[in-house]
């Protein structure tokens, strides 16, 4: 509390977080390992008030002096900035939940070697078991995150976690044919990942992409898995959910809590504490409790995600959202673990009921959704089809819609999920949904 | 060279390359200064062959233990990749040029505090200038790199420079015009920067910017401005000369070394010790001599740049153009610092003596041209509208051609030049182009 106390001499309110993440990983390249890698890095960032003006430093460093010379330097800044007179205050003492979490420390210890091996191994397996597949690319590693977040009103809380990944993505040739790059990975919050669920997935569906289908429909029931899932949602939902643009008006929710919005199969909540979770924190980037919050129960808007800032604004309060950037030292609103709670039918149940349809692995074109009003238009690749209950080859197809549409019309969730940590940090199921609009993509 | 003997116990050639960088700076957003902050990174990439397998390790550290483990680690990925046998080995020792560097040390003592004031004194006056401007965004730092190559066939070169930046990007709002984005920036290999060169450029094309012209013409004589031509060139020309694309056929110079392409007036080089440059490197990042390589001699084409791995495929050798990327550990090739010779005019004097046309400050799309081809179609904005040799308003639109074209028709080239760094790392003039066909964008 020692540089907090000295942040006070320069200002009415101080915040001082400082982030250490470490990452040992190995990327994979045209069958080979491309390279290894230990990366670390260390960030504080001051954040100060005084007179309503806000003065922010940025320094890679934990080093005291550094973080003293910071705090003049943030004064400073802050002299000359205007008054922000919405300003409510930084957050003040926290009562935090008293989870039970198990962190597996050993990740901490893994070496390069161990993820050189596990790539090397799965390469080996794959390239003998489809002499006709190679591995395009690829990465394994762990993430390791040591958080410390400090104010001036009595904050000070210290957080560690981390996770283990590993990721494949393989392209199939056969005479003439080469196949969509099939992709697939596991995230892990503990050391045990393996090679064995990846290299088994990509290989069954690399049987299936062999044989290139078109898609000359216009309609159809559409599983879409966890990855394309997350792809679709992060870009369409989790912005709509954010309660700054609720303030700004700029959220089709914005006046919907209380609504029926989805079919009432759907549930999703955010959820630091998921069993699947890889950053299970007790606090967020603000060191305001960090906790369960549902945003649709059975379809029914329950309400937005809020950091301390606009949750002021709003008079809702912080759920726990706040979400720092390192780049600017701003505090934004975000997720921890986006979760859609799974359903009660086994995924292999869901694709042999289907008499004529597709699974869908990933989007392509997500990212340019319109948050506003959760239109869409992606493409599916890759995709596979469906006819009588069985994957019977792959295909690519245009799929244009609105979130708020597609997610009335589900039929089934799988009773399986996957942790993702690509697009945003999540757990998704896998959701059949009936009658969509496709269109064929012209080669 | 402790660690080079280390690594010769695992690999047949070995090359240790540390890279520290240090950054400090303000950003600006909104008419005040949003953060201020200290980076600092120290990188070493480890790149050892043995039997023509190649390992790579890159480490977030330059200390000695760390880098025998990398060593080790690299040995490992090497054993399991396939052979190269391309492969024709790493550098030997090299005679670097006596260049008479002034390096400006002052630069690493610059504070935070220093850019702030910087910043903050650019924005009041701008305020004060002119009323109706607002500072929408802009920058101001200053970058050091320390580099140490050494390799196990005798080099090892250590090297420093830096340099400092300041931009600002403007906008005016007056009644119902909003104008375009008007951006100026300086980039000085010493501590001698000011406000006073950007500010007066911003505010004086602003005072042309606030009478919007429509462009309704379908040719036109157009003054490029340097960073606009940067943004051309950086995705035409430079990936044109690049002595892979020659080997891979997938540049349209590839067999016209010798030829006329351009016009007589233009001249093209790489030349780190320009006295411009703020990279003034004697030995690339394999520790191959750097060298003033000239590329257009009076519109002839006089050749590629290269780095080693395909300077030796192609017979050429390496022209000391190898550049790594830090991300993969891996060299490609690039500019240290790409020169256009300026001509012998006066930029107000080659405006003075336009009846009717357009100067252009800046592309947006140059990054969808097409490198093999040299094929464009950008948005010139924000362009201003000259009649009668005076600037007489801004305006936008479009300019498709390609670059071999557009190069032949040079009209005019200044007498000044800029130093760029944003879109690769150059130094350009203004170029007047007779004749180029151009088309209004609707709004």
């Amino acid at each position: 509390m020692n540089l907090i106390r000295y942040g006070e001499k320069f200002f009415d309110e101080i915040e001082i977080a400082i982030y250490r993440k470490r990452n040992v990983g190995v990327d994979v390249e045209l069958n080979q390992v491309a390279l290894s890698s230990l990366s670390e890095r260390t960030v504080s960032v001051i954040r100060g008030m005084k007179d309503k003006r806000i003065g922010i430093y940025v320094v890679d460093s934990d080093d005291e002096g550094e973080i003293r010379k910071g705090i003049e330097i943030a004064a400073k800044n802050a002299k000359n900035n205007e008054r922000d007179e919405r300003w409510q205050g930084l957050p003040g003492e926290q009562k935090y939940e008293d989870v039970s979490i198990d962190l597996d420390y050993s990740i901490k210890s893994l070496s390069p070697d161990f993820f050189v091996e596990l790539a090397n191994e799965a390469m080996r397996e794959i390239n003998k078991r489809d002499k006709n597949a190679m591995v395009a690319g690829g990465a394994s590693g762990f993430q390791w995150f040591e958080n410390r977040i400090m104010n001036s009103h009595g904050i000070d809380v210290l957080q560690e976690f981390g996770g283990t990944f590993f990721y494949l993505f393989v392209v199939g040739r056969k005479g003439n044919v080469v196949t969509p790059g099939i992709v697939d990975f596991e995230v892990r919050r503990d050391s045990k990942i393996t090679k064995d669920a990846v290299v088994n997935s990509i290989l069954e569906k690399l049987q299936y992409a062999y044989n290139v289908k078109g898609a000359n429909k216009t309609e159809g029931n559409i599983l879409i898995e966890p990855l394309a899932l997350a792809e679709l949602l992060y870009f369409t939902l989790l912005p709509a959910v954010n309660g700054e643009r609720k303030v700004k008006n700029t959220t089709p929710l914005a006046n919907r809590v209380g609504e029926r919005i989805f079919s009432e199969k759907i549930t999703i909540y955010d959820d630091p504490w998921h069993p699947m979770s890889t950053n299970p924190v007790i606090a967020d980037d603000e060191g305001v409790a960090a906790r369960r919050n549902v945003i649709f129960d059975k379809g029914v808007f329950k309400g937005f995600l809020w950091n301390s800032y606009w949750g002021n604004i709003s008079g809702e309060g912080s759920t726990g959202n706040g979400i720092r950037s390192l780049s600017t030292g701003g505090i934004g609103i975000g997720a921890h673990n986006l979760v859609i709670e799974k359903g009660n039918k086994r995924k292999e149940d869901i694709i042999g009921e289907i008499e004529e349809g597709f699974l869908i692995s990933a989007f392509q074109g997500a990212h340019s959704s319109n948050p506003d009003t959760g239109d869409f238009s992606v493409v599916a690749n890759p995709a596979f089809k469906i006819e009588n209950g069985e994957i019977v080859g792959s295909t690519v197809f245009m799929m244009s819609g609105n979130v708020y549409e597609l997610l009335k019309n589900v039929e089934e969730i799988s009773d399986t999920e996957k942790k993702i940590v690509m697009m945003g940090n999540g757990v998704f199921p896998d959701i059949l949904f009936r009658d969509v609009k496709i269109a064929p993509v012209s080669k």
